[in-house]
């Protein structure tokens, strides 16, 4: 199996997907092709909160603000799942929450993809990425070492990418972190742990009191609440509504959440 | 054979497929994931006119703006489909199509998903109605009831939605009805039965001519038309371009249709 | 396998699915459903660029503004690809270009589907197209003419569309073409050849001086470059940035580009 990922948008990821099942016959299932634009972050944020989820895979990430530059291209492995992308931090959050979830919480491998000319200089994802993605598929993921232009990194040597954690004094009742991304529905997506709020039946978000529900349904539709979203972080949402026009908030803006 | 289908958007339908596939190897396939949001009504009308289409599957359906309230999460049973999702109504109008187009007009089974402690309370594609569409999927249908978190329910018990019909008055040579959805390309699909305009040339759009056309191209670019639409319904389109903006109209507006 | 193109957007492809997976179990892969609504020229340019990477297999492509008129249904046969689709014009780019790389360069075979009443006159992808393709997805390529209503038709009877090609004056240094399209990043995608450009550290793009580069990050952010893009031709664009935007440029535009 080969999961693909990437905000190529349309027609770009066919382009891969006809690279990949040119050299292997796996099954291929498409993960999102509108992860944010160029938005190494929030992938990464979308890319851990999803791919923990399959079974042991192949995952493709075509998130790559620099492309053609002099940024490595590379492969994870960790346990029974490889991650193939580019050296900029996008796969390591997903691989570290794979680690963690994974039986034995095993190392993180890293190898280099050594290609000398790329058809193009602006289009890894077609000319290096699917290709390596389609042979990693087709050995063990303990043996990937044996493909010959996959070359041993010291996983040091990797662009890191940890995605920030809120503050959380719990005796002064205040968690001060940020927004981490804004979804489709306009859910501000916290980095606050939703544990701070569970119990209360209000807290303040920068400011002003909000009421936390379980569910969108606790308030009236177009209201504002705090809820614990499915990745277990605060959420600043509108039932029936958008949260981030509401709160007047943007990814990576200050949250600062006080219980009462 | 697994169907998915939500008005998700991006990312979360990945989650679903991880959790799909980490329980059967079933073949997956995308109706869509950009259902109109939390719409159930437009949701069961493209499913209506798109699940009965499909060889006998599992149909897991997610449009559910009442997740995490008491609303049942349920299992229908139609021949040897079998649809999962909330019981808020959306499943409904497919399944009696499907009902209607199945060998013996099967009757509808019913089950309750009974599940004691979600892992979320806003996310239950993932963590309730995925895994059950997964044991659904590797069981025969006759033999849901064995699934033991599958409690059977009398269909009668169900959050029913009946898509409404238009009002057809023959000899005075007048419909009225109204707009079940809007598609993206503008067309306005109304529940007029097609076989009312058919025969004419000029028909009366809430008070104003309209050509009755067998394609887009019998009229203009640009210019206004009726046609009988590919779901047998009356339309209301623009020849290149967007009926809904042409004709004034949205999802849920009364259309009134006389012949000559 | 067969891949699946269109311009549908939302909710239909799955009835073409349906239809395809009732009448054979092949591999399905979207290629795109939000290809340039009614656009046969970008549609061409972006299944030429698509296509030839896959391995062989059934290509349904529906970009179909004549439909229900009486522009005919067709299938090429290149080689040991098949293109199944309208007959105006969009089938023929991507099907050169196959040819073009296929081993021994196959001459291109077509065939008229002949459908005596279709269920609709305005969604052939699902009542003519999509049964087409599952047919002539279970016979040898070389057989397609035993498919009853498949009709052999001389090639040189079909629409054509050929994409323009730029005007390349290499003494004087200069290359007159046009904007073929604008991809979703809002790259501008001449048909000026990438060799015209290569080495150059500036040229003009009609009057104004660009600079060229391997790499969006040879400007800074925000700023304009010329690039030879991933299909080999002179790109528009700006580093993190519209393209189109900046440069001004829509697709069918004219571009003029000078070397120093």
């Amino acid at each position: 199996m080969i999961t693909l990922a990437s905000d190529f948008g349309s027609a770009y990821p066919a382009a891969m997907k006809g690279v990949v099942l040119s050299r292997t016959d796996a099954r291929l299932v498409d993960v999102a092709h509108d992860l944010p634009r160029q938005d190494v972050r929030a992938a990464s944020f979308w890319l851990r909160e999803t791919l923990p989820y399959f079974p042991p895979a192949v995952h493709l990430v075509v998130v790559d603000p620099g492309v053609g530059t002099d940024r490595r291209a590379i492969v994870l492995r960790v346990g029974d799942h490889v991650l193939v992308g580019p050296d900029n931090g996008v796969l390591r959050p997903p691989a570290r929450r794979i680690a963690d979830e994974h039986e034995g919480t095993p190392t993180i491998d890293a190898y280099e993809i050594v290609v000398e000319n790329p058809a193009s200089t602006t289009f890894h994802g077609r000319d290096v990425f699917a290709p390596a993605a389609a042979d990693a598929h087709d050995v063990p993921p303990a043996d990937l070492g044996d493909i010959e232009r996959f070359s041993p990194l010291d996983p040091d040597e990797l662009v890191d990418l940890v995605l920030p954690r809120a503050t959380v004094e719990s005796d002064r009742g205040v968690a001060t972190g940020d927004v981490l991304v804004v979804d489709d529905f306009g859910n501000c997506i916290t980095n606050v742990p939703g544990d701070f709020v569970r119990g209360c039946d209000h807290v303040e978000v920068n400011g002003e009191a909000v009421p936390v529900g379980h569910t969108f349904d606790a308030v009236p539709r177009g209201e504002r609440l705090v809820t614990v979203g499915s990745h277990g972080n605060v959420e600043c949402d509108v039932n029936h509504g958008r949260g981030d026009e509401a709160f007047g908030l943007a990814p990576g803006d200050d949250v600062r959440v006080v219980r009462d």
